[in-house]
């Protein structure tokens, strides 16, 4: 889980094992599973920082190569990561839950 | 359904009758019920066009002084209403749907 | 200035005389002239609400078809409407204008 | 230039020497002068990316508790730092423009 850049999904990515997706959550603070998907809520006080998360989520998105689905509302704003075209979590979801990790540090 | 601004929920706003959400519905296009909530999926080409829309029903969220909670991701953005404060759906929510759809317009 | 939408620069749409933008300004409040462009700005409290209102003038800058320069920072936001490719002040950059301003109405 | 968040400039932030803006000049490229500020100018293929980044400068300013002006149109994002409270430039704007650099790698 090094890559600089997620590897695109139908270039054969490799749907995770169990044991790698309980190994991956393991170093994700605040992340669970959520059938083919992971995801963490994030609180906030309001509604303009739940949207400024969501933005810098697509942000992040686009940068990635790798799209998250977002949800927001007053107080939250929820990120979730799947590989849809590989039909399950992969690498990938879990390079950018750290990245995005990393930019909220 | 003709206020300008929506109407505190704490002050009183009456939780709508099954008769009037139906009425309420036949008059928005693509709009349908969810549990205690009203909801539209949108429908776009990419992530771009979709994270505007996003903050588009952030924008209007903050005008109307009545949240949606908003999801969105790669070709889609779904706007959902309800009165959590009122425990259902009042008149501010359709009001709301009403006035992003005319926006859209 | 009653199109639905920007009609293309491209395709010859003209630069206004001096006359016809000072018309197009008496009926804009708070707009004003600066050089080949029109603008208006619009002060807030704090950051979030002029991040908000960058992006509602993006949002509407692509439906309409036609794209505002647009500064934001603490407690502001500027938008200002020209047309690029026609090298001065068109119809475009009116509607535009009157078409935003009837959307904070 | 080593701070985690931004001092904040009302208690005493310094402004900072000729000498002191040059070196921090020299080590952000792409970044210039302009009065009391600095500046630089991204571009991108389009309208979308461009708000997008605005996003980001947005968040990043938040997160900075030091606020950004922020341009931007088709092909275009600008950001400018200076430090409105000490007058001038200080370690504050140094440090902004070298986190923004550091997300975007």
């Amino acid at each position: 889980m090094t890559e600089a850049v997620c590897v695109p999904c139908s270039e054969g990515t490799g749907v995770l094992t169990e044991e790698m997706i309980a190994e991956g959550l393991a170093g994700l603070d605040g992340w669970a599973r959520r059938g083919e998907t992971i995801y963490k809520r994030y609180e906030f006080k309001g509604f303009a920082k739940a949207t400024q998360m969501a933005n810098l989520v697509a942000w992040h998105s686009d940068k990635m190569g790798h799209h998250a689905d977002i949800s927001f509302g007053w107080g939250y704003c929820e990120v979730v990561y799947t590989s849809h075209e590989a039909g399950g979590l992969t690498e990938n979801d879990f390079l950018c839950a750290m990245r995005l990790e990393a930019l909220l540090a």
